[in-house]
């Protein structure tokens, strides 16, 4: 079965889709379940505070470390490693060295949130 | 902030969370995303034939190899490997020698599906 984002119901290999693209802060997204998208991104530096007042969001570090500074503490995410940001609540991803990260979260929530700014991506690209 | 299954809004270790169970075909809930579970569960041998009506069913792999066998085809997937599973589409998973996955799909969905049986395992077991 295929649809318009190429080919379903077969194996995603992260790391080769990660091997498809070099940008930092620009999610890509590998498959979809139900109305949720699952994002590759690269993070490296800091990115801006901003929170989502209408969804969680769940950070899963594929390769490399980064942090998520909250308001109350920093929490540090090494590979193999997840957190659900609760919706509503200001946070700030960062990663000295470049970090490979899997994003989970429903379709068309933008990465800076109600921030905007000069980082915020374009929605829903494929790869 | 903490709720009832433990300490939230903080790094979840899959290594970690896997170290605390050893049965075979037991969903272990670790998070919660909106009225999404991540659950890891242990595979070895052959799970029964089945299907999810209502949603679909993301599967990846953290640890070692499996299969899933659909009525064309048969995906093999191995560590940092994912896949959608479609609604409504018949699949077995096989694991030949113990593999360690973790299920992304809505809260409540049994693993067993449309199919019952003795493997139907216990909802909303957190570890």
């Amino acid at each position: 079965m295929t649809n318009s984002q190429g080919p379903m119901n077969q194996a995603i290999n992260l790391r080769s889709k990660f091997g498809l693209f070099s940008e930092h802060w620009a999610p890509r997204v590998i498959a979809q379940m139900n109305d949720y998208q699952f994002k590759l991104v690269r993070l490296q530096g800091e990115f801006v505070w901003h929170k989502h007042n209408d969804t969680d969001e769940t950070f899963l570090v594929i390769e490399g470390s980064m942090v998520i500074e909250f308001t109350d503490r920093v929490v540090e995410l090494n590979r193999g490693e997840m957190i659900v940001v609760r919706r509503g609540e200001a946070h700030r991803p960062f990663a000295e060295y470049e970090c490979q990260v899997m994003i989970i979260e429903p379709a068309g929530v933008a990465n800076t949130g109600d921030t905007g700014g000069d980082l915020t991506a374009e929605n829903d690209v494929w790869v």
